[in-house]
């Protein structure tokens, strides 16, 4: 029995890494676990992206719940996306169509082209395309931000994307059930106050905005 | 200094209880982090609910960590919502509008009356009308449910709503900046296969349907 067992609801487990991957690379918001310096725990919301075998986390350099975690201290990673509403015929047996993975380890600072590297991953990962839309960053952008690594090694996954697992009693009588899937999407692009005359929207937004319509629901993959 | 001040970026911090309640009322996914028992930090999904100044968690009594978090030991609850893209003219500006609601505790395990009561008020939150719809819990399911709550006491609350805040050498450049509203919103509910025929889709449902469809943006609120 090790941490990354799944104890509860064992059908969910996937030791798929092609999942684990499929999620990191859609889902750019983790939840970072680690204890505080007074041991009590805390958790931080932060962007998250892949980077083959790691996932990229960046902060200010003056930021010091990131500063810890640059430190080493062991750390849990959790990505989380919701892709629906289970509506069963109990609220008992309602749930939620998710996909969860949780990491465990320590990371580690990136320097160097490695960083430089990390951060134009980042930048892709929020935005398709938008790195070569961009000047390069600054030695004093550089200088002033924290690029970690926490290495893909430790890690569960479970998927909820089933139906309503209603008892026979329930499903004979007269409740609907089913699923409503979920899905993020994008509003029209609004350009900031102070953007010069002239300046076309970008491609990297365009397509933003045309796979926030196309996007598939999630469930029943 | 305390662990609720906001150290960075400080003037996304808000001490507005109004606005958390708001967030806390409309996300319904939240990211619990505790100490495992060999002292490690783990963060784990699970549904949550406010219920006045109570933030409620449920599950399995066979859940190991959700037992864990029962028996008292200190909690991070963090509750987020991603509202969208902020497109500044560099890398190093670009960033998420979100908000972020972290609270510190130890949760209660509810009984009786008031634990059947959070129940319900967490089959409403995740569904509005849904508990009208639905017969009663039995004594059975309740039996198999732990209902934590934990006190709206110790808390932060970080908002990020703004426009790219680039400098005017950028602003003077030819890269595109602005926003980028994300939205959630619902697809076509799918009745389950054991549906029995004739079997109306309830109001809960439909209502949800239609505000997935009219939901506001998120930023510039």
């Amino acid at each position: 029995m090790t941490r990354t067992d799944i104890t509860r609801l064992r059908d969910k487990a996937s030791s798929d890494r092609t999942e684990l991957d499929r999620l990191l690379d859609t889902t750019h918001v983790g939840h970072v676990g680690l204890a505080a310096a007074d041991g009590d725990p805390m958790v931080v919301p932060t962007a998250v992206a892949r980077d083959g075998d790691t996932v990229l986390l960046h902060g200010s350099t003056g930021s010091p719940w990131l500063r810890r975690v640059a430190s080493g201290v062991p750390v849990c990673v959790a990505v989380t996306a919701t892709d629906g509403l289970v509506i069963a015929r109990s609220a008992f047996e309602s749930s939620i169509h998710y996909r969860s993975a949780v990491l465990f380890g320590r990371c580690v600072p990136l320097s160097g082209p490695a960083k430089e590297h990390a951060l134009d991953v980042m930048t892709e990962a929020l935005l398709p395309g938008r790195r070569a839309e961009l000047r390069r960053p600054t030695p004093a952008e550089l200088a002033a931000t924290l690029v970690l690594g926490l290495p893909i090694v430790e890690w569960s996954l479970k998927i909820s994307d089933g139906w309503p697992e209603d008892p026979p009693d329930d499903v004979a009588g007269n409740a609907w059930a089913g699923v409503v899937p979920q899905r993020t999407g994008y509003g029209a692009p609004r350009p900031a106050p102070d953007l010069r005359w002239g300046i076309a929207l970008p491609a990297s937004v365009r397509q933003l905005a045309a796979r926030g319509q196309t996007q598939s629901a999630g469930p029943d993959r």
